[in-house]
């Protein structure tokens, strides 16, 4: 029993570490001795940062609440609204240090990580396919201007969302996220 | 002669190590060595590596051409469209691994740089104030709708770029500047 226990102490710590200092702002002995594991025990549980890093994206993602986005009890724009709400409260409340993880990852993500650049890949494309398809919905239902090309303002949306969580590490209050949620949602989508 | 020309070379090389590698992917060492000067070298010039960053980070915003913001014998929206325009071929033209240095830095930055975060924060500020300017002359031409707040649409935009061009390293194709460029002009500001 005493492995898997570790591996969770290690790999639910490890997401704190990381989304503070980043993919290379920390060290396989700053994430052992911030979760409290001995250093030597890592390589029971992952071959790698990378491999960590990724297990963490996972857990981070997992508490996104990517659900909220498929809740056909709400109408879509508010459905959409209430996500980046959601997004923008949590990542608040962690303080003004922190970007989204996925941004910051695919910001720091070199060449010689395949592994990393693809599963970011892979997630940025999940995300924007769900956000695109609440904007079909709404488009559907009169919410949203049917002459924007869907795919297309949906990734541009998550991106000036990535961009603004990663200002709000300079500017250190909630303008950016404000900027982009009047923005997004009383300019772009009307 | 020689230290203001060991300076040099340091310096303008360092603004290609460090766009590529970012702040915390790469050493003095690698930083001295790309450059092809001594490391001992390196403190006759620099305080530390931030010291140097922030020098990287003021070239690279020279070569942005950023008089073209206030080059008044183009109209406004059509000055901004190009300001961007040249920020994207020059991106592109460096292949698809890196994004805007700014965003770059700013993902990285830590609690204890915060010489850093303050060049950032000013930098962003300056650039905003630009955007801000030129969206406001666009308003009084009738090219933007007046509806717009012209300052948090300034910082919108400014932070929707940076995103675009983290995701750019992600997607390896200039798909997100395409879809910042789309969305931007097209259906945000018309």
């Amino acid at each position: 029993m005493a492995r898997p226990s570790l591996r969770e102490k290690l790999a639910s710590s490890a997401v704190d570490t990381l989304h503070s200092f980043g993919l290379k702002g920390c060290s396989i002995q700053d994430i052992t001795e911030a979760a409290g594991v001995p250093k030597g025990s890592f390589f029971n549980h992952f071959e790698n940062k990378e491999d960590l890093a990724i297990d963490a994206l996972r857990r981070y993602l997992e508490a996104a609440r990517p659900d909220m986005l498929f809740d056909e009890s709400v109408p879509p724009l508010e459905r959409l609204k209430n996500h980046f709400s959601y997004l923008s409260e949590r990542l608040l409340s962690l303080g003004y240090g922190r970007g989204c993880m996925l941004g910051l990852f695919a910001a720091e993500v070199g060449e010689n990580q395949p592994k990393m650049r693809e599963e970011l890949r892979s997630i940025f494309d999940t995300w924007c396919g769900a956000v695109e398809s609440v904007l079909r919905e709404a488009q559907t239902k009169g919410e949203v201007d049917p002459r924007h090309d869907p795919g297309q303002m949906a990734r541009f949306i998550v991106n000036a969302w990535e961009g603004a969580t990663i200002r709000l590490k300079i500017e250190r209050d909630r303008r950016p996220i404000d900027d982009f949620m009047n923005t997004a949602f009383k300019a772009l989508l009307k």
